[in-house]
């Protein structure tokens, strides 16, 4: 049932190996590019090409980045002494920009699953005991996700952590700021009746 | 607020130009891209490359080709007699698969749209009337899409072709085979009606 030319066949496949890309959407896609200029079409090819030769991760944190040391790595006004261990580049995007935190990274490249077949060997835990075994890090702040994979990752790191005397903490679970309590889930309500304090 | 490096936020910038996707998904996209074996990324943006160089439009019916002439144009098995307008390549796709059009095709690559600022000569409609103007063809079924700019579309186009002698007829509109009246609408029920044939 094909009766796109081959070359254009095989572009909607590329296409719909995208995550949350399916057969149709694959076509508008594969339909846009080859509308596209023939410069601009060139220009997308080769970000893919240029995004996958000189990006790779921080030998030190793990995080993307272009350079040899990524910038938080790299910077005097970085407190090396605390490390935020995070899932995911894209979360240290998110904790940035609430310009609270002024510690190092460490970015895992995602959370243990047993469902999705992802053990320790799969993250970058190995680097993590590295670090820690190096002695300068004195607390690690665990900054996973809040949800069933995330907290077991958490859990997981800190009990592999603990013979190194760090000390290691948790991200507070609560209600969250500018929300309606009238919609908050019964377990973030239990959470932040647990967590409350002092005012 | 751009974190991530300037490579990787040239890819997302790529992938969020395409259309129905966003900053959101175009991040994760090209995540994707960035976690694909290097050979696999390579594979995708030589797919774009490979389509946008092999495949044109074919210069009689402006269907998509990697040939000199398409597959249909150059079948001996198809009526040159009788030509399907439509508007899209995926058009053609879908008629083909109804295997009842044994003609050929006339892909118009858009509809007439002033909101979109697409007028006559944004279409193939000059090829279309070239093609009339041989002689050779005796009807044309205007396929565009039962909506209001395909049925301009159509209006337009078969009072172009009126001083060439040639009959233009319109896909038949009425409720969709399977279909159920309760979830038809009074346009649908409508055309249905006065479309209504003897049994």
């Amino acid at each position: 049932m094909d009766f796109f030319p081959a070359a254009l066949e095989a572009l909607i496949d590329q296409f719909a190996r995208l995550p949350g890309v399916g057969r149709k959407s694959a076509q508008r896609l594969a339909f846009y590019v080859m509308d596209l200029p023939e410069t601009e079409a060139t220009a997308f090819a080769e970000a893919i090409l240029a995004a996958r030769q000189t990006v790779h991760v921080c030998p030190q944190c793990q995080n993307l980045t272009d350079a040899e040391l990524c910038s938080i790595c790299r910077s005097s006004r970085r407190d090396p002494s605390t490390v935020c261990v995070v899932a995911d580049p894209k979360d240290v995007i998110a904790m940035e920009r609430a310009r609270e935190f002024h510690g190092h990274y460490h970015v895992l490249h995602g959370v243990l699953s047993p469902m999705s077949h992802v053990g320790p060997d799969d993250l970058r835990i190995t680097e993590l005991t590295h670090r820690v075994a190096q002695g300068e890090i004195q607390e690690i702040i665990m900054a996973t996700n809040p949800d069933a994979e995330g907290e077991t990752t958490a859990m997981y790191i800190a009990r592999l952590l603990k013979p190194f005397g760090v000390r290691v903490t948790r991200l507070a679970y609560g209600v969250p700021v500018g929300g309606n309590l009238e919609y908050a889930d019964d377990a973030t309500l239990l959470r932040a009746l647990e967590g409350r304090r002092e005012i």
